[in-house]
């Protein structure tokens, strides 16, 4: 059996996962805000170590935001998590004395799509996770393309407006600036703030502002929610007709948490996207991370093939 | 030996290749404007049938612009070219009885470079062709990337401008509407008629407009060229910048006319791109297609390993 860590910025998942891809065993780890490295890393390696007593772990992967030096096991940073050149995967290799390999999570939800999920049977296929950011998963002929450095697929930061925001890496216009959650939040807030009296900005002021705000204002025939989400998904569907044009794949799976909204979001996107490549919501949703972190030494030693 | 026949909308050009990459016999049949199918089918045929009486010919291969079937050795359809369907790699054989396979000629300027030119010895490449559009191919693990339906790697159609004009291919704000050398010399003739006693004005006075125009005019200080040149190289440096955030790799490679300024090109767009991946002007220039179309069997067929 695998085990597959999903370390995220407020809780860490484990999942044990036999080879039909079945997780036979599930724990959670809640991450506290400003916890060190050190006893973040103490932390997840006895996790481990008490789900390897109970199940006979072969190979243990590891999924992380950030930036991930897989050759050396090593997260290098991510936002919102204690790691600075972190050398996850000896640690919990040291507790565990079972053989930990870590990437980047975008990669390992691929990576769990391409086994269990939409990508059985295809040979090219592109993920993308629309959350807090765009990050992606590059597959092609059922390989994860990491490109020569290890660093490609940072899907998040084509540019779809040449005149557009700064973004934080240093370009401008940056998709994952116009089609994240977090663009779709802010698009929610705005449209809330300057149109006081419509049903979105009653859903925001009952419950804040959410990826869910304007789906659910529109569902309620709110005319305000409707554009926001109109505006927002001319974005999404340009980034997503860029990955179609260039990789031409079998099928785009839709990942992270806006894929929560099912066809709420797929059937709209589809009608602008007018494309004949199949774009499907992730079969795995929030497990893909986590069976993908499993799979990930089969993916290195497949794509080394 | 190999036959290299590269298709273009004005001359056909034919070269004999050897094993070392060198070409030991060039022929070039210019194309009368209006030619029907039947004819340009019979002229190119025919050069073919005679250079293989010369030279020991094993395999031919045929780039041309436009959409073309590998699999069917059929040129579906191409701009300025008298092709519906053309079955141009089953005539070329019936004339040599030599095996004959055809392809797309930014696939083919991309082999080219992938074996004789700057992809000696590199794993990932992308070739971006700047010319009339803006074609490319992407070289993922030394083989030529199609995607599952072959019709991959359309990179002159990536959307860098959501609200952009509309294109042919019916998306809008297409990166050759902008980055094209027929983007670049609207923007000349444009800005030569906004400044009519510009160096620039009188460049495209003397000598019409081409693509060279504004380097040329650039060179001779004017401030004009040089904001055109500017602005264009904005738009060509965003659609690069994303194929290098996307495949990370090795090297891009710039074909097409506009490749043909050198450093006049590479020194600027490189200041704007600030990568740490390398762009280089192809290798090969003008012969990139031609090697490649000669190559193009071997290409076909490392794909399939």
């Amino acid at each position: 059996m695998l085990l597959g860590v999903d370390i995220g910025g407020t809780s860490v998942k484990f999942g044990v996962v036999d080879e039909k891809f079945n997780i036979v065993h599930r724990s959670n780890l809640r991450t506290e805000k400003g916890i060190s490295e050190k006893d973040f890393l103490a932390a997840v390696a006895a996790e481990c170590a008490a789900i390897a007593k109970e199940y006979p772990i072969e190979r243990i992967g590891a999924g992380s935001p950030g930036y991930v030096d897989m050759d050396a096991g090593v997260i290098k940073m991510a936002v919102n998590l204690p790691f600075k050149d972190t050398p996850v995967a000896k640690c919990i290799s040291d507790a565990t004395g079972i053989p930990t390999v870590v990437g980047n999570d975008a990669t390992c939800a691929a990576i769990g799509e391409l086994y269990a999920g939409l990508g059985a049977g295809v040979r090219n296929m592109v993920f993308v996770t629309i959350g807090t950011g765009i990050g992606g998963g590059i597959v092609i002929d059922r390989k994860i393309y990491l490109g020569t450095r290890g660093d490609a697929g940072e899907i998040g930061h084509i540019c779809v407006n040449v005149d557009g925001e700064q973004c934080g890496c240093g370009r401008r216009g940056c998709w994952e600036l116009y089609a994240s959650v977090t663009a779709l939040k802010k698009r929610t807030a705005r449209a809330a703030k300057a149109h006081p009296n419509s049903i979105l900005a009653r859903q925001v002021e009952q419950e804040g502002v959410s990826g869910r705000t304007a789906f659910n204002a529109a569902r309620m025939g709110c005319k305000v929610a409707q554009l926001v989400l109109d505006r927002y998904l001319d974005y999404l569907a340009v980034g997503i007709g860029n990955l179609i044009c260039i990789f031409r794949p079998d099928v785009v799976a839709l990942g992270g948490g806006l894929s929560g909204e099912g066809d709420g979001l797929l059937k709209p996107l589809c009608a602008k996207l007018q494309s004949d490549i199949p774009v499907e919501i992730s079969k795995l949703k929030n497990d893909a991370g986590m069976i993908g972190a499993a799979m990930l030494h089969r993916s290195i030693e497949e794509a080394k093939k």
